[in-house]
């Protein structure tokens, strides 16, 4: 039997990627054999490395992955001035009253300019904040993947990268962006359902995963997007992928560092609860649902603001209800596969889960048909 | 090996069910060894009686089964006098100002009314309508399945086409739904993922197959959504389908009545066209990205009415905008599948190219995985 092509690429034993910002997460995922990838958007250089030297001391030479911010462009992003007295007054006032009526309290006065401070300063980024976390990640040699959420990388970064022996991706939504992923030579892309958390498409993964494969071959596709079970494992094979990238059901594991109560509605969650909403960010992402996301949709809300502004916006109402444990207004970023995400598990549990299903499923699968 | 379910259940060569308006794609989908199922929402009981005569006429005994709406409720569609006289007129100036702008002739005054109560009379339901349109379809011995497409049918119902060794299935977006048909007493649930045409819930068909395949076990499940090629047939029996229930792939099909300047139409469309859109029945549904659907978005439109107002007043819309072949302002139901119906086919070659490719990715699934 040939080996799978992720497996050779990598040099693991698992086609599975999962990628989480919490490195307890990233490690287990690639001591298990699979591909483990830390989402960096919100570390800071230092904070960067600190993280990615723990996971060497985990891992040792089995490879993982980072998660950069490589906009092409910053108009949108890279705002060198963040200063949430530039909001529009009506949004603060408005957010303001929720929060008061929910009875949440302020943030404490003495505290609140460096809670808030310490929050903005993880939403900038600029060229050179990009460049410093690639530096970064560059002098750690275990790393042989990094992934662009936004976009393929610029030409000088992807060569710089492939010179380190570092394999290139960048997620996709949308077969025509897939395409320019091919025509700027990266080495696999990762086809995300709108399903998925996050920031995504509003092409579903059932559809999307074929036609990005057809469009890019012979460059590998991972799918993402409603995978939480060995059974979406062999769909994505069958759809033509050549492994899986997960995120979410990462939330429900011990490693993950998500708060108790936060798992605790996620457990309680349905599919359906993984809703659109523009409140965290100004761009339609899959959260969970909460009261501070539908308050949003209310005929009174103002619309939300455009990025980067919403995000800013959003910091204090979220300082405030996690300060506050509003188990009511909390929201994460989450995908329609939590429905599945029941109960307390572990990296390698979730595995082993999906391993088994998918045995299982691939054993079955001509008898149920009954046509093969 | 061991026949599936689906053909057991229906005595059919393959277990692919396809729905349709018109009795052609009905007919030829039967005859190609699968399950056509006609969809009534719009004909009388005269003209489904002729329908279903003709249908007859090209099946012989082979089963064919049909898409009733058989509410248990009757309130919001229930309407005894759907009169436009009682629409909101800033709707109506709205629309009729749009349309204008667009150089979209009104109806010839000669011809109006009788135009408009022959498509109003189309969304009248009463229960007694609904039990004319059952009867039709008892009288036809080659009807094997009524798929219920509002919710379980009422028991009386079910038993009495149980009686006439009909089987009973309904559509579900959501696995508490299917819950219900389950102990409702149905025969089998068609878990429709939110890609798909028309109203669908809010879950991706990746997400929501295998939950209601769980839920409903052993009651037999049906995929839809998103469904276009022998690859997706590949991932439906992996997350546990018994067979697949395909809509939108038959519009390319030159058994398909929609004219030719929707096809085009849809040829040239890409999944990402098929949009969410409330602006022809009021409730979300999906449908061909139009200026039509596009205006309903803009900052100055109303917001549209709830059901059935909106398909009253959508109906003046469509036959101007239909007579006019009014080309961006064309749309029809159909799901993101629609990507990948690009050019003229028939129902037999959809069928052939689904099997095709379902057997070949069969036979290289688990070389790819390179796991099994």
């Amino acid at each position: 039997m040939t080996r799978n092509a992720m497996c050779s690429m990598f040099n693991i034993e698992i086609p599975v990627f999962g990628f989480s910002h919490c490195r307890n997460v990233v490690a287990e995922i690639t001591r298990a054999g699979g591909l483990g990838c830390l989402g960096t958007a919100y570390y800071t250089p230092e904070e960067l490395e600190w993280e990615l030297k723990w996971i060497d001391e985990q891992v040792g030479d089995k490879p993982y992955g980072v998660n950069l911010l490589l906009p092409q462009k910053y108009e949108t992003v890279g705002e060198a001035s963040l200063d949430p007295a530039r909001l529009s007054q009506e949004h603060v006032k408005w957010q303001r009253d929720l929060l008061e009526k929910a009875g949440i309290p302020e943030l404490p006065a003495s505290e609140r300019e460096e809670l808030m401070n310490a929050e903005l300063g993880r939403l900038h980024m600029t060229p050179e904040f990009a460049g410093e976390l690639l530096d970064v990640a560059l002098r750690h040699p275990s790393v042989k993947l990094v992934v662009s959420a936004l976009g393929s990388p610029p030409r000088p970064i992807l060569d710089r990268l492939h010179a380190h022996g570092i394999m290139v991706g960048a997620m996709t939504g949308k077969v025509e962006h897939a395409l320019k992923h091919k025509e700027a030579g990266l080495d696999l892309v990762i086809a995300q359902g709108t399903e998925a958390a996050g920031h995504t498409g509003v092409v579903s993964s059932m559809v999307l995963w074929p036609e990005v494969v057809d469009a890019v071959a012979p460059m590998p596709v991972l799918a993402a997007g409603g995978i939480g079970r060995g059974r979406q494992m062999a769909a994505a094979f069958a759809l033509g992928a050549q492994g899986i990238w997960c995120g979410s059901i990462w939330h429900g594991t011990r490693e993950s560092d998500l708060t108790d109560e936060m798992k605790q509605l996620l457990f309680k969650a349905k599919s359906g609860d993984a809703v659109q909403t523009r409140s965290k960010t100004g761009k339609p992402g899959r959260m969970l649902r909460s009261k501070y996301t539908e308050a949003w949709l209310q005929p009174d809300a103002p619309k939300p603001l455009p990025m980067p502004w919403q995000s800013v916006l959003n910091v204090e109402a979220r300082l405030r209800i996690d300060r506050a444990r509003a188990l009511e207004y909390m929201t994460c970023p989450v995908g329609q596969i939590v429905g599945t995400i029941n109960q307390e598990s572990s990296v390698r549990q979730v595995i082993y889960d999906i391993l088994d299903e998918f045995a299982d499923t691939m054993e079955g699968l001509g008898e149920r048909s009954g046509l093969v």
